[in-house]
């Protein structure tokens, strides 16, 4: 049974980094929902699916006390009631490096469940460029 | 004004891969919801977002002619009544060549409209290894 609610999309969202950030593995399962059709794809990685497979690849990458900072921009939000669909630049920020890497694109879905929001898929890939635009600056292409 | 309409978002899905494997622009447009809002990333490439700038990959995409035929796996739906979100696996079958490439994982999500569902995300990247587990065939990790 999960002990945390996320009363909006927004507030899984926050979590969901947060415990990335901390290198949280309960924190970051709290997030997910406990279903077997969640979906989990890493920067690089194969397509992860159920609850045992999202949590050992967390686990592992968790392992060797990786930790960074990540700062989102660029969100892009897709919402229905019972799905919400975001769409986020994350730019990480790795201790002693001085400029940010280059950013993942994340696409993050989450569900309504009886108990709040929760995470039912990650899916995240390395951005070759940094972001030619966003809905802040449309960028005319013609 | 869209001239077809998708009563099912596995209609639209169906659509957009017989648009891509057809390379026909018009008919991967009518298969996009006309919104600012829509996002796409394709393998290996930055994040796209807006109509216009959706267009202009999928026009630089199959300018070369690229033909090649594309079999869908592992298909895992997670569906609301305003928003379905398709997880699946590509299998790119290129002509000349024996075997297909490795897969694509791909996120799609739809957005039932006034007139039918629509494409508003497509997250494609390539999965380093043959799809591990699908909701056919669950893996046991422990």
């Amino acid at each position: 049974m999960k002990k945390s609610t996320f009363p909006t999309p927004q507030d899984a969202e926050a979590a969901f980094y947060e415990a990335l950030e901390a290198g949280n593995l309960e924190a970051m399962m709290e997030v997910w929902a406990e279903d077997e059709e969640i979906v989990c794809v890493h920067p690089g990685g194969a397509r992860l699916s159920g609850y045992d497979q999202v949590r050992e690849s967390w686990a592992q990458f968790f392992g060797p006390g990786r930790r960074f900072k990540v700062q989102l921009s660029n969100q892009v939000v897709l919402s229905g009631m019972m799905l919400a669909v975001h769409s986020v630049h994350e730019n990480i920020l790795v201790p002693g490096e001085p400029r940010p890497r280059l950013p993942i694109a994340a696409t993050n879905v989450y569900l309504r469940t009886g108990n709040g929001w929760r995470m039912i898929l990650h899916h995240g890939s390395p951005a070759p460029q940094p972001a030619r635009t966003g809905v802040e600056s449309p960028k005319i292409l013609h």
